[in-house]
């Protein structure tokens, strides 16, 4: 009986795609995720562990039998395993890579070496690579073999004998010849390769520009050493965007929901506390000003305005500056060009937000045209140099090989505030005899 | 002479990739532009004008002989003229689609009836679709035959005689199998579909969740209607992190580069002067408090650290919750539950910045206990209220089916400006009589 109810749960939970076996598994508790283990062999439950989130997978891990486990990984797509040992302590990594079968954890090592965020980080060693002598007959038999492991067959690469990328043909191409027709014959020689090192947002763009399924990666040799499937480059492109939101709302890496409020807290006040120093710092130079405030206090009822105008006109510059050169349609303009655009956006936005306020302030504040002066300089100044430093810092960055986001929101959005507060209180202080 | 050229031209360039070719064809300047035109059949030009961005493509169709423009168009995805024709007036369009073949207008009307933003609005109508009944050999046929003109050959959908979805077969599936086998022997039934009037969001999702190439879109009745393919979604996924990101700097749809300074102003400006509004109204919040101010002057030196200090955990809170809610990371968490989190977060965080500030303050502010009383407890409580709102406003925002992005970073700052100035000043008022 009990062996029957096991062959119906296999049969219903392996007739799920795995990404849905991986929803279902997520919500057991521990005595029947045992269950799982002791139905399902390692090779089935590898795909449902590739498909979980590395804390649960760090979790799931410590409640395997060391055999099952080393099973398990050798089923893996080598590029999963070695995300995941990327988490863990280095003793615990050579433990289990001395246990898994010795092909399987050479692909693992190799891809571990690659720095991450490169194309060697992110991509697969499954692939299928075929001869150009061959004939179409020979790669159907090949992909009938070795088919059901590759994590792609849409796309195969065609390397000569020393392993050099020779081309490409696509199962499109393959499946309109005829059985008897040599690959050479149908082979497209003009693939578009990335080399090892390439910066995984690169190879995003490229995949996205060309609308290719897949890309070989080679080394400065041209030797074929994986591929970058699609489905690998959307994870990059959700990763990076995480990743800008995250820099603009000073929350790097915290924007993860699945932790405790004081695993987010530990995350996020290093920002805010570190946000505020700046804050501390805005403090004394507004304290510089103390007599111009004593003499005319509703100055500071526009601290606010000028410092929120300068900083939000920063921030609009760094996001077009930083989604330029994400999406690589800065490239294409000069660099010169977009500075100059942005001062340009700069002063007019400035000017307009200046007849504005020259024209409010005087009725709303009893006729004070020389407060309403004060402030619609100022903020026609600010703006103007607050465009010119968001679209400035993030360029700066980008040329020196970082990321351009670390030149985040809030940090020149604190820049700019100081600078527009400066601006502000050095305009009033020297027009102080007049008021 | 000259035609031996234009020979050389045509071989050189159309062994491009369609994508250098668009590269190519961007930089010449209306002369060359014209020889291109005349060189190439509207068919092969079709590629180039597919792949412009819409600006350039509205200046290009007008260069273009109506012939060749109807022909051009009859050869593009239907998807792309639906895109192209919706940036255009109505007369314009209705004269396009008369010139062009009646099949193809039809399906760009049947394109360009769907809501922007739908699964319909970015399928392609160009997909194989097969019947059960076929054997593999039919099917390589129709492949033979229909292949070059199909957006993606990879999945082949399988339908009954009502054009009803039944099933899918994958190139992979259909290659390993024998030629005499039929259809219905290698059909995948459990095949994942969307209807047409689904969110975009929700497809990209979806399709990033099972891996998938493409997904079938089906009317209400499961009928099959069109595809979306991967770099569909793709185009999505950098489209809605754009979006995204544009909410969080105030520049909603103006993060182009390639727009004029005064076009980039104008797009700007509005939500600059509009921000500046709110900050006339932060101006009015402190100026009820001026006697406070007198009284105390360096409180003003403080302002900017409470707004800054209480608009970086509100938006970092914004950030978490639009981030959970795109990827759909949220939902497996209960709204309640992150709520909680928040508040516990920010408690913790409030509670860190307070405790640095009461230290810092007496040493910087010679002795000034209760300024680091103020501006202590005013921390704590503003970061509390701040990350409650942060979290709140988007949840009750996508409640009620609108973007959640459009609590946009600064009007969530702006709301939590004021909310911490009246706590500061407040507490400060009423602890006047001791100072």
């Amino acid at each position: 009986l009990e062996n029957k109810a096991i062959e119906q749960f296999r049969n219903a939970f392996l007739e799920l795609h795995p990404a849905d076996q991986v929803d279902l598994f997520s919500r057991l508790d521990q005595e029947k995720r045992a269950r799982v283990y002791e139905y399902l062999s390692p090779e089935e439950f590898a795909a449902i562990f590739e498909g979980l989130e590395v804390n649960d997978q760090k979790e799931i891990a410590l409640e395997l039998d060391k055999e099952y486990a080393a099973e398990m990984f050798n089923n893996m797509y080598a590029d999963d395993v070695a995300d995941f040992l990327g988490e863990l302590q280095e003793d615990k990594v050579s433990a289990i890579l001395k246990a898994m079968d010795k092909e399987d954890a050479q692909d693992v090592k190799e891809l571990m070496a690659y720095e991450e965020g490169t194309a060697g980080a992110i991509m697969t060693k499954e692939f299928i690579s075929i001869k150009a002598t061959d004939t179409v007959a020979d790669v159907i038999e090949l992909l009938r073999r070795e088919g059901p492991d590759a994590e792609t067959v849409y796309y195969l690469y065609v390397t000569d004998e020393y392993n050099k990328l020779a081309g490409v043909v696509s199962l499109r191409d393959l499946i309109i010849a005829a059985t008897d027709e040599p690959i050479i014959n149908i082979i497209s020689t003009r693939v578009v390769s990335v080399h090892e090192n390439t910066d995984q947002e690169e190879v995003a763009n490229l995949i996205q520009k060309y609308d290719f399924l897949a890309a070989p990666v080679v080394t400065s040799t041209n030797e074929l050493v994986g591929i970058v499937t699609v489905d690998d480059v959307i994870d990059v492109i959700e990763e990076e965007a995480t990743e800008d939101l995250g820099e603009f709302s000073a929350s790097r890496g915290a924007t993860d929901v699945n932790v405790t409020a004081f695993e987010a807290a530990k995350k996020r006040s290093p920002w805010i506390i570190l946000l505020m120093f700046f804050g501390m710092i805005t403090a004394g130079v507004i304290g510089q000003f103390e007599e111009t405030l004593e003499a005319i206090v509703i100055l500071s009822a526009f601290i606010p305005l000028i410092m929120d105008s300068a900083g939000n006109t920063g921030t609009q510059s760094l996001a077009v500056v930083v989604r330029g050169l994400a999406t690589g349609s800065l490239e294409k303009k000069g660099l010169f060009k977009i500075l100059r655009r942005e001062l340009g956006t700069g002063m007019m936005i400035g000017l307009a937000c200046a007849i504005v306020l020259m024209g409010l302030i005087p009725i709303l504040y009893d006729g004070n045209i020389l407060l309403a002066f004060i402030v619609g300089t100022s903020i026609f100044l600010s703006l103007t140099i607050s465009t010119v430093i968001g679209a400035t810092v993030p360029l700066i960055i980008n040329k020196l090989k970082l990321d351009p986001a670390i030149a985040s929101g809030p940090f020149i959005t604190t820049v700019n505030d100081i600078l527009g507060l400066l601006i502000y209180f050095s305009i009033a202080t020297s027009l102080l005899q007049y008021l």
